[in-house]
């Protein structure tokens, strides 16, 4: 599985680009989760970014967005820190209720 | 060096919200460079590190927004794909004019 983060850049002032950022979600949160307002982390094959990338694509306005993809270092836990209100669940591990 | 990507949530909606996302901007660019409204790519040692990360936290308000701190994989333009607008520059590459 490759491991990706997300962000997204969308002017969420018009309701064109709230629109836009709630069918990014849709399509990233498929493969992962929202970290942030507009980050993802999404787990997913190689024929998964195929189809995710060209859905991204075609959600987005180019002309006014941006989108950028990295790839991220493993183990996640190593790798990423976060401060503040982390919205992150890590579905590998035993849920505690 | 240490290369990462920082994510910073904060609800732009609020004339508080606006003045800590530039005062985060502002620590950030310090160190390297604004890709996305609230994402930023930087560069530092790990002494640089601990100072950034604590003018962050006291930069931030931790009951409202969030940050988070992704190290990158090198090299870099083989672990990060951009669509859209972009407004990532090389600084290590000549820049033409």
């Amino acid at each position: 599985m490759i491991d990706l983060l997300i962000c997204y850049d969308v002017k969420t002032e018009t309701e064109g680009g709230r629109r836009r950022l709630r069918r990014v979600a849709k399509i990233c949160v498929a493969h992962g989760q929202r970290v942030q307002n507009s980050v993802f982390e999404v787990s997913v094959t190689d024929v998964q970014l195929l189809q995710m990338r060209e859905k991204l694509l075609n959600a987005m306005d180019v002309t006014e967005d941006s989108i950028r993809l990295y790839r991220l270092r493993q183990p996640r836990e190593k790798f990423v820190e976060a401060h503040g209100v982390d919205k992150y669940l890590d579905f590998n591990e035993p849920l505690i209720l």
